[in-house]
């Protein structure tokens, strides 16, 4: 069991591991070992006080280079559920399960909307990670709905597996050269199930399939943390980053906005406090 | 009239002008052109994200290259009241008075509790800025209570004017070598007053002398802006960083701990949102 479990490794997660670090912190971090695709995918950021118009390519390496030199580890894993257990919160992740006392959200802000029907049907025939799902629906059809270019290693995992694939793509510049995807472009509306079949509609069409993945960066803090407070598509915290419920922490784009870095990583900060504060009061 | 005045060259102001400047508004920053000495103060800061284990000396001049960079101007100035004037602010500061339609207080937080007497006597014989109220008592005797080192030079100008200063140090290393300065070294208590003289009481003495100069890096906010809302010591605002004034926000440390760098820059960056947001909605 772990004091801390830092999920997300965008600018909120780096800032809570760099305090929890520094404060000598019993601290699990999980998520996208390359850091989050957000990060990397910045044009030029020109406002982030201490780093001169950087790309988010050299943020990004910035980063790295600080979490090696703080001995900082990220536990590579895709967390799919954060479930409370009364004294403690179990963390579901594609390969594993994690324990701990206290919990930071930095998982980031849905860029995609969740269309009509998806969240009825996760784990119903909806998922949002391949890796945790895509060996149930081996040798048969999958339909994949990826926001962004970053996802194109799992959907070649999911093609591998598959008896084909449909990619709607909702990115640009497609690598993907695999005789078993088949590339839809268009935007998907709504998704429904006729006995054991997942139907998607996208432009005036409907696909058929046995799942739907929607690979997303972030998915909705509802999914995710069942029983959490959510205010216009946001996790509620007040100004210490406390949800509602008890050592339950969220930072970063997740909370709302202004999307940025630099109030990302202020949030991160005030939340490892928070966590800090909260372990303190249980003894 | 500007559109926003940033108030302190800490985290927090350097945030907010670097957005503000980053999204093209017409505003003044008003501080210390040096930048908050609480920067330049700190030995070493280890969990700032993007920058790695640096001292506050270099943080301080990554800061100044920056905004440099960004052809961002500090106005040297030191503010001693902001006034609510209904659709608009009233800046007062030692070298001239300025307006703006929407204000980021960034004043960070008093290191030296008021004592006892003190803002009883604000501007009735205390004053908090030495080149503001020096010349009214001139030739006469001075006490002067200072926070720390920055110091130096305004207590040297109240000596070029005084008959006599009774300094009264809160910190190390002190370099004045004035005949006209009689340090005295403990913790000051009590300000009285008693007909025209103002009294100090420090150790088991009473100082008398025309004014007692209180040099310190941050004033009470109720101080520094009449009517606004303060909880234990600190600005009260919402996630916003939104004061109880319309137009009015607030970041860094005055709006409570972590005192944190990274804390301060992420409400820097809310503040200028905010006020961008509020200034549209006037329209």
């Amino acid at each position: 069991m772990f004091d801390v479990a830092i999920i997300g490794t965008g600018a909120a997660g780096i800032s809570s591991a760099l305090t929890l670090k520094q404060l000598n912190k019993d601290f699990i971090w999980i998520g996208d070992k390359k850091l989050s695709f957000k990060i990397n995918a910045a044009e030029k950021i020109s406002n982030y006080p201490g780093l001169i118009r950087v790309s988010g390519k050299e943020m990004a390496e910035t980063f790295k280079k600080q979490i090696e030199d703080a001995k900082i580890e990220i536990t590579d894993d895709q967390v799919t559920g954060v479930y409370n257990m009364g004294d403690h919160y179990s963390i579901l992740a594609a390969k594993g399960q994690y324990e701990a006392k206290t919990v930071i959200l930095a998982v980031g802000v849905e860029s995609v909307k969740p269309i009509k029907g998806e969240l009825e049907y996760v784990g119903r025939g909806v998922s949002y990670c391949a890796t945790c799902d895509g060996m149930l629906y081996k040798n048969k059809e999958m339909t994949v709905v990826a926001t962004n270019k970053e996802f194109e290693e799992e959907i070649e995992f999911l093609a591998s597996i598959a008896s084909n694939v449909n990619l709607i793509p909702l990115y640009k510049n497609v690598n993907i050269n695999n005789p078993k995807v088949k590339i839809i472009n268009g935007m998907p509306k709504e998704i429904t199930k006729e006995e054991k079949i997942m139907k998607l509609t996208i432009n005036n069409d409907v696909i058929s399939s046995s799942v739907i993945f929607m690979l997303k960066a972030a998915i909705s803090p509802a999914v995710l943390v069942p029983g959490i407070e959510v205010k216009e598509g946001h996790i509620a915290v007040d100004r210490c980053c406390k949800t509602n419920m008890d050592g339950l922490f969220a930072a970063g784009d997740t909370t709302g906005r202004p999307y940025q870095y630099t109030k990302a990583v202020g949030e991160g900060n005030i939340a490892a406090h928070s966590a800090v504060s909260y372990l303190a009061s249980l003894k």
